[in-house]
């Protein structure tokens, strides 16, 4: 069973590690203890609403953003990703040209 | 700020709802108890990521469909929506043919 709190503890200690940022810092900036907010990064303790919204805050990002964040990685875990497909460039024709 | 668990509640008994199923039917397929169920639908109560889990299995729904759907409905109450711009057919001209 694919856990939403796995995946969302990874998408919260990416982006804090994006902002380089320290869980002291982020412990402070969204009131959540240092400990508890450790456990939620490694997806062992799951967040309340109200610690979640926190976090986003403290994070300067909207609940929706990582909820979206969260929803792609729990449908790639899932297998149901849409897959992306790059288009190809046609292989160049080298053109000898006899001019 | 935004529940998350309000908005998931509603998605939940939305979709249940869809099914035409009973609390009951959806307590004893998804072995969450009545009590606990109603309370998570009413956004009253955090379901953990494996009751969460379980319920949507019983909706036959992928998790990640379910958290698309909490994270747009987020996106909404935050102000965040991309609003859905359907397109003005232009008003037809009644041409008066001279012919």
């Amino acid at each position: 069973m694919v856990l939403i709190r796995r995946e969302l503890g990874d998408v919260l200690r990416e982006r804090r590690r994006e902002q380089q940022r320290s869980l002291r810092d982020l412990s402070a900036a969204s009131a959540v203890s240092l400990g508890y907010l450790s456990e939620i990064e490694r997806g062992e303790k799951e967040a309340s609403s109200e610690l979640l919204g926190s976090i986003c805050d403290a994070l300067g990002l909207p609940l929706s953003t990582v909820l979206h964040e969260v929803a792609d990685r729990v449908a790639r875990a899932e297998g149901l990703a849409t897959p992306v497909t790059l288009p190809v460039p046609a292989r160049a024709e080298v053109s000898a040209s006899a001019a």
